[in-house]
């Protein structure tokens, strides 16, 4: 656990284990008052009905400090938004929607959360030792049905496998199928392949893939959003697919039925803003219909795709390379900084100019100040954060730190 | 032969010999002079140096009253323009685009005429019962590679055969492949399919599909622009295509590698504004990858298909509906020929407003009398013509006569 402090790792380990993934009321708790804060005022039932009802059930038997000894034994790492190895750059997608959905929906369960609802995780489970905070930046998530052909294997695993060659992490869901084939392409290449789990990685699932969790937690990474224990409910597989959809800077559809799991993982695509592609195939085969299906699809068809080629050429076409986004987080030097704030539009511009160095400033406040509405504050922040220009902290945003200029 | 005029018949069977298909000299000057003019005009060597460059080498051993014959002994009948049974649907968008065409390179050989130019072709030699005339108004070309694979064959056949049940005719060149299972699907489903061939119709090519060229004559048609003998040269197949892009409503291109004869044709279907289609297929087969480049092919992808459905979802809302165009043909009702009137764009209008009924007026006279641009002018006879609403003869344009109203 390094240099952070045990407080907020334990409030953390507390927060994964108390509400299911992907509670809305109490992320924005959270974001409120902090991890310790948050927790303070659940332990106290100090919340709203919303979090009281989201967290009763666990609060007698939790005990966050018996997790994380559990985890240490398992080989297992609690990673938090406050530690160097958070992935800021693909979590800052789901960061980004869920400020616009509570902006447009306030912090309580909404219905179009069914499916799992657009926000960052309060924690990740990690195991493996490649780069977590790369991921977002040129990764492609690989996904399909469980129930593949041999086709669709063929093509996850070559498609894997020549991604993982050219050192492009390869990101899928650690189930049988095309999962399974994209993970085995990466890990012949000797590449990295990130496993995103819907249980707790103390218990692989499906068990049949034991071995391909091992193996990607050695070349690899092995994340889940739910503490060890946790078992592989249907729930968790929906809301385990928004963090698929994030890591991936894209997401391939290698073969999918009309109604398929992997529909679930393209619509947190398209809430986030990450392309998605699909692998055709025969028009014989339902396998393929659901692919035939998002490259028709209207007003946002997926991208028809045939090789690594073809989706190299779509994320790096879809993002911000990953030399700039690297160059302008928080320790971008000053001229790199004044490129940055010189593309801004005017109007994220202007929010950026109501901030303050020292003082935290709420949106409201930030919104008073730069006379932007407090819509498009909402909207502006992410990306400022995301540029490293704007650092969120539990009690506002603040300009974030310029670092003295680099010498020669 | 019927009604017309036999020197119009001997006129079109010489100009249809005289010259290669898509010849654009000779098809300006029948336009000019109308086919007896034309064919007088080169007999004496009064025309331009590109028509006499075009016709001079046949000119010595023409012969047509002895092709007519030759062709009614082999049961293949010429059907000319003057023809009530001339595919005016069909051709109306080879009329359009070749007058785009002269508007912008005049009547000489232009590079973009290389793989054929956008015109009408002068006269059709048949075989074969089926309504000529319908075709363009809900028919499917559905054309690929002859190098196709057992997935190809299987998908030509399955959706020809789906389409020609539902009475949706079949185009197709003829060829083994693609071309071959379209026709035969259409043929088990005892519907019409039409062969259009780029040799004479005495000579079937390739002679391995005879047995086709017959069984499709017997209930469909079987149609070239090239007299009976004519040889299955390169340039006749690339002129051919056009054709076939003019007879289907829609194209589809079931399997084509990525340099391909389907190409041309999709080509030929982009200049005269016909939709094209794609069948996708296992991205591992090289027969696949042009219908995927198409499929991405921007500014205008081809629309992905996978069954009769999707083909008849996009020729149904891509044209006029047939029972429209046929309404408005020549013997429209006063009320239709005012709904097309009313329907017309201003400027269009302001064209037809320009026309007389008894005085022929060449495209300039139009422009002058209605104030309209030439180009423009150009531009909106064919759609006026396509609507029943205007005549076009060798000596100009009319207003076309309008029927006395029905009784009741």
């Amino acid at each position: 656990m390094g240099s952070m402090s045990s407080d907020v790792m334990l409030a953390r380990a507390f927060l994964s284990r108390i509400a299911e993934p992907a509670c809305v009321p109490v992320w924005a708790l959270v974001r409120r008052l902090g991890p310790i804060g948050a927790v303070a005022a659940i332990r106290a039932g100090d919340t709203s009905d919303e979090v009281r009802s989201a967290t009763s059930a666990r609060l007698a038997a939790i005990e966050p400090e018996a997790d994380l000894e559990a985890a240490e034994r398992h080989g297992i790492r609690l990673v938090a938004p406050e530690h160097p190895e958070w992935p800021h750059f693909a979590l800052g997608a789901l960061e980004r929607a869920a400020l616009v959905r509570l902006a447009a929906h306030g912090p309580k369960h909404h219905k179009t959360d069914e499916g799992g609802a657009p926000i960052p995780p309060l924690a990740l489970w990690v195991r493996g030792d490649a780069e977590l905070a790369a991921l977002g930046t040129r990764s492609v998530a690989i996904v399909g049905s469980r129930a593949s052909t041999d086709y669709g294997n063929l093509v996850a695993r070559e498609l894997a496998y020549a991604l993982a060659s050219r050192d492009v992490p390869v990101v899928s869901g650690g189930a049988h199928g095309i999962d399974g084939s994209a993970h085995r392409g990466a890990l012949v290449a000797d590449g990295v392949t990130v496993v995103v789990s819907a249980a707790g990685l103390d218990r692989p699932y499906p068990p049949g893939n034991a071995d391909l969790f091992a193996r990607a937690a050695e070349r690899g990474l092995v994340i889940s959003e739910s503490p060890p224990g946790a078992a592989p409910h249907r729930q968790r597989f929906l809301t385990r697919n928004r963090l698929i959809a994030a890591f991936g800077t894209g997401t391939v559809v290698v073969e999918a039925a009309y109604r398929s799991g992997a529909q679930n993982t393209v619509r947190h695509c398209r809430k986030i803003g990450r392309p998605v592609m699909a692998v055709p195939g025969p028009v014989t085969s339902t396998m393929s219909a659901g692919c035939h299906d998002l490259i028709r699809f209207e007003p946002s068809p997926a991208t028809l795709v045939t090789s690594a080629d073809d989706v190299l050429a779509v994320i790096d076409s879809s993002v911000v390379p990953s030399e700039t986004a690297a160059d302008v987080r928080p320790e971008a030097p000053p001229d790199v900084r004044r490129a940055a704030l010189d593309a801004l539009d005017p109007s994220v511009r202007r929010v950026f100019d109501g901030l303050r160095s020292r003082h935290a400033a709420q949106v409201d406040e930030i919104a008073a100040r730069s006379g932007v509405p407090v819509v498009d504050v909402i909207r502006s922040l992410p990306l400022l954060e995301l540029n490293g220009l704007v650092l969120a902290r539990p009690d506002g945003y603040v300009v974030s730190p310029a670092p003295a200029p680099s010498p020669g």
